[in-house]
């Protein structure tokens, strides 16, 4: 039997922690109308996970004075790749912060780093799981909240989609090299790689890194976070329920050629974050899978396969200003 | 026992009948993509039905140099109603013709006139209903066709969406006063009253009658006509299904506040004919129906409670010239 | 222009009125699980009606020592069809009581009669139509309570269906001559009609009158009333939502060849009352519609095309004793 | 950076290889009524994939006095893989076989072997992916069939169920030890382990396991294959299509509470070979996920949280004789 060198790996999309003006506002659109549950608050930060999640949480609101992603959690897939990380981000010349566990927020011992795109990442692996009331318990022994709870009943989250004004195609080299995302498809156009969508999983993307605007304020952004339902129908339904809680939706429902998910976008009223509503979608199990390329001339059924007639990615992206950094 | 005045009743949409300038692109659109089944063909024509119809035909496909919407066809309730509606007709000064049976198209005796909105109308009584050949038949013995034979799949028409440059609240008028058509729901602007959904039947409408725009080469065009799937989702598979075929929607899929439905626009590509693919809806049975009123805070609720992002009902109308008119 | 005879019409079904021996059981179901909303509510009744519905209520629970069907509404098409139903009814030999319009139900005057099958029926045309609080209205016009405001979330009533120990075909008969039902679809075995459905709109049944078994206990049953969703797929959700609630189907889901219905049957676990819960079907516009017949040789695609394995019409329904006499 | 011992993996499920005693009748259910698409045909063996498969099949029909499962293949992760199996298979006292890359399946070099269950498996890494007609494409670039092509459009394998007469515990920890499946979901009964639901990837099952009855004239049976679909609306779709095709369901559609699926059993009419036709369910991400236990007191929840009435799962499973062995 011979001996390979160890790759430490990330298992799983954990959480976004997004920064609110309006946290009320936020705990509203997020909780009673995406249908998420709180887990644990403190004075200004709710924890929320959807009704298929075992962890802590898969979200994060905080009450601040504008709206920004704070980072995005991924959680290892053993105890040890905390420190197999460490030294590979080390080597390749990230600075990591080691963040000692932390009883608020029911994550374990943590690292912290910036990637080459702006974002800023934490990596753990231990992570509380709060058990449920029994009044909110399914029946089914396999989920923690009952089905169609309340509101419109997501799932799960599904990925995080990241703009950067850097070049998005050495961030897809820096996320396969020093985290182990594999690319699954990519759009290219005269001005190179401005899109790839990356995954640890079988997922077509755990999180996708696009090329920002000229003129963004910031050099990194979050486009959207996104959230299962099990069935196209059931973006259907979130469409009505957003329509009568008197929620316009951004763009949608629609289909994406990449990733094939049926999609609907729209922005948390509190904060303008853009939250994706996402179902289908298909799976890539194949580990030989060779990386989609769209071009100029299928862009339109790359982003917007059917769905708005206007689809254009970059639309009314800087009305509101989601970024990263102040 | 009281005696009362008779009145004779329209039943039920029968068929649009459209020109097109390219026949066989058009008879590839309704019969293989949306799935409607050919019951009958000369040198020009194809008549054609949908899945559930028993009826000889829901639509005429002709050859001819432009598009344009030749007439719409309805069934009276009684055989006696073609004489009743002669009479109302001539009453109120509409010219009637009376055409004899014909072979061809399997529809008996029948009246043709003009409405003051320009378009032109049948009512017939008598209709053929052809048998289907086993290979095609359903195993349930109340539709024709089996489910899901081909393509989209439609169900039956459901609608006809007609536009007139004259008064539509002149027209809505003449159509519940001759026709017996009661208004269901309505938009006002401080123009007056731009269009109305009106129905003989509990549809919400079996025929809506719209203000064209100042532009128009002809009094009289078509908008839609529309057929129905049995659920929203079936709406999505048919984008799909569209979308492969090479065929980018119109507008949609989206939900009208007026009549509830999840719709999706396309054009038939030999034609510029435009369909709606229509599902959900809802249908009237209180005899005491008031007529909805949509104003201009709510018009955009009205049009498109959620989908297209820009939708306004004018966009790109002129492109296509449907009329009824030379 | 000809005179004709006068025809009184019904134009729609009103509601069931329910007898339930726990009450507040019943009422959990009905509001909380099945999502209709409470109208009126006094010390033994409680009046609802479903989120599409304008009229006081589509259902009555009336506490009672046991589960029965006290009686069927039917709203007339026109307020003096009460007069003509009365004259048909009596000069038919049916007794016909007036019932005064009644302040606690929102009913108008009102006619009481027992069918031969020995269902009790009331006709009514005047009846009051609440207003919804604001923090339930919709935000369209055309409903008054918002999409999916809660559990299963039922849009509309859509039919009773009544088993009668006295021959069904008599009845149907009886329902055609006197009340102007049409029949649309039937089933006949060697020993003749044992069901029919049947209706006064475009639905292919607003009333299903089956033969009932040998050994019941009363003459006239309710076998079930059914409630509208949009789609199949919330037939589906409903099936999660009622499992969720500790509530174990009854048969389904399933389709029906007659009537093509998407269904699911459950029970009221306060009372037994079995609850239909129906999506898709078709609609009957055809005024020359010719009746369906199904025989022995098709019985099972008539009453189940697919679901349950082993449906049996008849099973288990002498467990709960439903019926409309004591 | 640490050494750690090197473990092959399998990455996914690659067919089932069926013997069927009428492969006319059966490529008829499978290709034009399950929607599978022909990759190559010799004189008794037909390969078929589904619409968004790439690898060269993940069906073959072989035609055998008797239907039978021959045997199921996976393919593992890295081509080294195949190496790393056979010695853990060796050293764990398995006798394999490697066979030489064949150009008629399109399969590389594999190995084959009996696990203890009395199942043939089959490893491989290399596999042709053959292109697809342009009739047949689909405009997406990231799937090879055109979505809604024919049929039931089934959209990929999903895993095998298969039962033995041996101890269902001893085997799930033989596929833990030998090929790396890890434990999501099982049965406990007073008897033991009854069944149990295992995987390489995050579905719930790529496989299980269960206890074959005592009477089985063979060790080792199949009890179905699954294949995907995107939705549970798709299965609503498929029970139809089935229907019209004369072929009743098995059983369903329903949905279990083990994997959350929306299902629906049949049989190929050619062989016997039970289809499980399988939507929704869930994915599991969490590296740390803890088997999910179910015993006597939600055995039902377990199998059929709702649908089927009479759910036992060995129901008619001795009519049709599927196994493995002569």
């Amino acid at each position: 039997m011979l001996n390979f060198r160890y790759h430490p790996e990330i298992a799983k999309l954990g959480a976004a922690h997004l920064v609110t003006p309006d946290l009320e506002k936020s705990l509203w659109f997020f909780r009673d109308i995406l249908g998420l549950h709180v887990t644990a608050r403190t004075e200004n930060k709710v924890y929320l996970r959807a009704g298929m999640e075992l962890e802590h949480h898969s979200l994060v609101l905080e009450a601040g004075d504008r709206a920004r992603l704070d980072h995005v959690t991924w959680r290892v897939r053993r105890p040890e790749d905390l420190e197999g990380f460490h030294d590979i981000l080390k080597d390749g010349g990230t600075e990591v912060t080691v963040e000692a566990a932390n009883k608020e927020d029911g994550i374990g011992e943590s690292l912290r780093f910036q990637a080459p795109s702006g974002h800023n990442y934490r990596l753990y692996y231990d992570v509380d799981k709060p058990t449920v009331d029994e009044a909110d318990r399914s029946v089914l022994l396999n989920q923690p909240y009952r089905s169609w709870h309340h509101g419109i009943g997501v799932r799960r989250i599904d990925h995080v989609n990241l703009w950067t004004t850097r070049d998005p195609a050495e961030n897809h080299k820096w996320m396969s090299d020093m985290l182990g995302f594999k690319m699954r498809e990519y759009v290219t156009t005269p001005e190179g790689t401005i899109g790839g969508w990356m995954s640890v999983t079988p997922l077509v993307h755990d999180v996708a890194i696009m090329k920002a605007g000229p003129n963004e304020t910031t050099p990194a952004r979050m486009h959207h976070v996104a959230f299962w339902l099990d069935n196209a129908a059931d973006v259907l339904r979130a469409c009505d329920i957003l329509f009568e809680a008197g929620i316009e939706a951004d763009q949608g429902p629609g289909r994406h050629g990449i990733s094939q998910a049926t999609f609907l976008y729209v922005r948390d009223p509190g904060s303008g974050h853009r939250v994706e509503i996402f179902s289908n979608g298909y799976l890539i199990f194949d580990p030989d899978w060779q990386p989609v390329e769209w071009g100029m001339d299928n862009i339109k059924t790359a982003l917007c396969m059917w769905g708005p007639t206007d689809y254009v990615p970059h639309t009314n992206d800087h009305v509101m200003n989601t970024t990263t950094e102040a």
